[in-house]
């Protein structure tokens, strides 16, 4: 493609070289010849000199480049969408395949797609356009929104509701039973049943092997827009709200009550019933055992503000030393006390 | 149903109006008219102002709520028997589904469901009323006892042992080759063979998403009632006795050792070989490098007992004026002596 | 089989009766009668009191005991060859089920074995002697090596590169979208599309459930030989070299830069961007939050050389203390003040 035909199909203002060819999109350290790159840091201005990109797209504050560029306000967003038209997905088309089982009254939308060896329950409603890779479970008693895409081999329990534009990534479990259970008197544990189901909003994407449980009673819900990367955990009856993003490893125990907007970076654990205002943001491996206010940045385990943190690790790492120097300062001391005494 | 049919099938005592109709159950701040909620702790007596809750279970020695009541010396559990009872567990009707695949000398017990396209391996026996998902696998010489679920998309190695009234949630892997490798003067890393098994007592529950490995000789063992959370690991050769309960991404390495009604809460870590004495409790994200006795509250990582762990956390994030104040220290000592010896 | 035939396959000088019968192989605490252990370490020489085995793998220094041994310089390495006779893997036949579904342009080589179920899509090339295991999705245009082996319920997607000799563990998902988003105004997340591939190089194996993420662009790769355990996350666009061992629920942000030889112990974390050198090694639940020099041995969060951090750990319990004796000599460094000025 041309880089003019790009600037007009991005609706960028363009510079240079008009009718050079684009043939690819790459990082800016890794481009070659012939792909646009970008970039929306001043922190990685240094790059530039060494980049082999044969364009580029930058924020209009940035000096003009040696290379013919784009002009963005948000170069980052400006190249997922080149990339989204250099490289459009490739999807099945629509149809359903004869090894795929459906259950009694399963009503499907225009344009389903059920792959190979899917297996679709009683009563499941897809709706138009909606895609199930290979060897996807459906249960009982399921619905899927418009356009949602769940990869192979991914389980969706009774009753979960989906809603559209989702994305499940492969070996995502929705829906299973909670891990609800009584102590007895001999030390054992009666189950408690689980009879609530997941609710999951429009937009949301469940990351590779993550787990979403189902409540006792009631529901467990992921707002609209939020983002759950690989291997997170979102025990039963957690109610987050829209645009969180809880990545790879995060665990959330039950009843858990998430603003919007919230960040849980890698490997955070959240306790029990515990509730974290809006926009908070959370740096990884967190670990939160109580409730935390709106906008808040915390850090550590457990969780204090992540600027009393960053200074209490430095002195961490001093505590050896530290601690030397209050047992010198205590034979010190003594020593000036008898000397005052004497 | 009627309040006083249910209060007969749980065998509760019952007061007020017995002739109400009871139209489902909630937890207590969900629960709406035609509602049966539970209350078992004085600290949620507070709800029970603002519940619209039509009937309630409490124990005896509660004042008489404003609506007809059960009275239960474990509301929580009689709680469970009424979900139970309201929402009978939905089973698929026994049966081979003609799409699932049987290797040769499979034993099947009166009343066995395999769903659709499950794969059943060689010499694999399953017991009576045992229940297998769509999209499941067992490899050869798998034996399922009496009654146990497994839910979709699981895997169940080779020479794996399951008892009776197990539960596996879906997409757990029971049995995979434990992490065992021999470290090469070149730098790389033999496979040892991991010819062991894993043995899964009656009544143990292991979460969606889990994985427990085999061994490379001898077992790997869950013991009886023993319940894991989502996302567990459970390393090669593992002995966890009666009535565990591991929450959710909790992780063991090899041959850990773990007495019966220990309870590990989530994103904890053993170290290989580590024994844990029974009933001790590991707080959330503990991290436990070395033996712990029996009956102990542990907490931080290093594991240390939790009330030092709760107090050294407390200083921890006043290490910063703690360092100034021992270079203050350090300062007026010096400046003292000073004084002293002109 | 003969202890001394066993001594010439293995080739290892063998003292003792070599006419008895070896029925197997044990760990030394577990052995009995009629069967084979090893011991290379002096720390469980004790063990060879008690041991029950008939017959020994020992190092050349090690005191005759009283049973036949083999000696060996690795008496593990040996150990594992000896399993591996013992006990040959059971492989299926080769053949292709007639449950499997394939797509357009599959290339398979000789003797390769496509389970029950398996699912493949088009233009998919898949080497001679390799094993894909039942209800395993293979998305288009991937290719596997020679003699991989790779575990039901796997999910391998579109543009993936493995070599020869590699093993995925059941469960694991290769190439799923990573997780990259750009933040937009109104708070809501743009998905950044995916559109790299992984490369997974010779001799790699891939624990059960774990996943490894494709790029936006450009490529994520494991090197020649690296082992991942169970439930590990590799983020989008990781390198990691060759012979690297990440242990069970590690967790790699996107882009991480991993030198040979690194070994990532249980529940560690590396945070987006991170370089760490080569031979370095992370203890167990560590978190990595910048760039770690090679031949390091690091612990904690933030991340400190080893020996700091055990030193820093032991003050941590005593954290309560040291901070009542820094009161302590605040108070009596007042005292000691108002008394010179009196």
């Amino acid at each position: 493609m041309k880089l003019g035909e790009l600037a007009k199909q991005l609706d960028c203002p363009a510079e240079g070289d008009l009718g050079i060819d684009i043939l690819g999109l790459a990082a800016l350290s890794e481009a070659g010849p012939g792909e646009l790159s970008f970039l929306d840091s001043e922190k990685h201005l240094h790059l530039l000199k060494s980049t082999r990109a044969t364009a580029l797209i930058l924020p209009p504050t940035f000096a003009a480049p040696g290379v013919p560029c784009l002009r963005s306000e948000q170069p980052r967003l400006t190249f997922a969408r080149a990339l989204a038209l250099f490289y459009p997905p490739r999807r099945p088309a629509p149809g359903i395949h004869p090894t795929a089982v459906l259950g009694r009254n399963v009503r499907l939308g225009e344009g389903v797609y059920l792959g190979p060896h899917t297996v679709v329950g009683d009563d499941v409603e897809i709706g138009e356009g909606a895609i199930v890779y290979a060897n996807c479970t459906l249960y009982d008693d399921v619905q899927i929104g418009a356009r949602t895409l769940i990869h192979a081999n991914c389980v969706v329990h009774e009753r979960t509701r989906i809603g559209a534009d989702c994305v499940l990534q492969a070996g995502a479990v929705i829906g299973a039973e909670g891990h609800g259970f009584v102590p007895m008197a001999d030390g054992s544990w009666h189950r408690m049943p689980q009879v609530g189901h997941v609710v999951i909003e429009d937009g949301v994407e469940v990351g590779a092997n993550s787990t979403v449980d189902r409540p006792a009673t009631g529901v467990t819900r992921l707002g609209r827009g939020t983002k759950l990367d690989n291997l997170v955990m979102v025990g039963h009856g957690c109610q987050i709200d829209e645009n969180c993003m809880l990545i790879a490893q995060v665990g959330l125990g039950g009843g858990v009550k998430i603003g919007r907007n919230v960040v849980l970076a890698g490997q955070v654990g959240v306790a029990d019933h515990v509730s974290i205002g809006e926009r908070t943001v959370a740096t990884a491996k967190t670990g939160i055992p109580g409730n935390i206010e709106a906008g808040a940045l915390v850090s550590g385990y457990p969780a204090i503000p992540h600027n009393i943190w960053l200074r209490a690790s430095a002195v961490l790492r001093k505590l050896p030393e530290l601690h030397q120097s209050v047992r010198d300062l205590q034979r010190r001391l003594a020593a000036l006390q008898q000397r005052l005494d004497t």
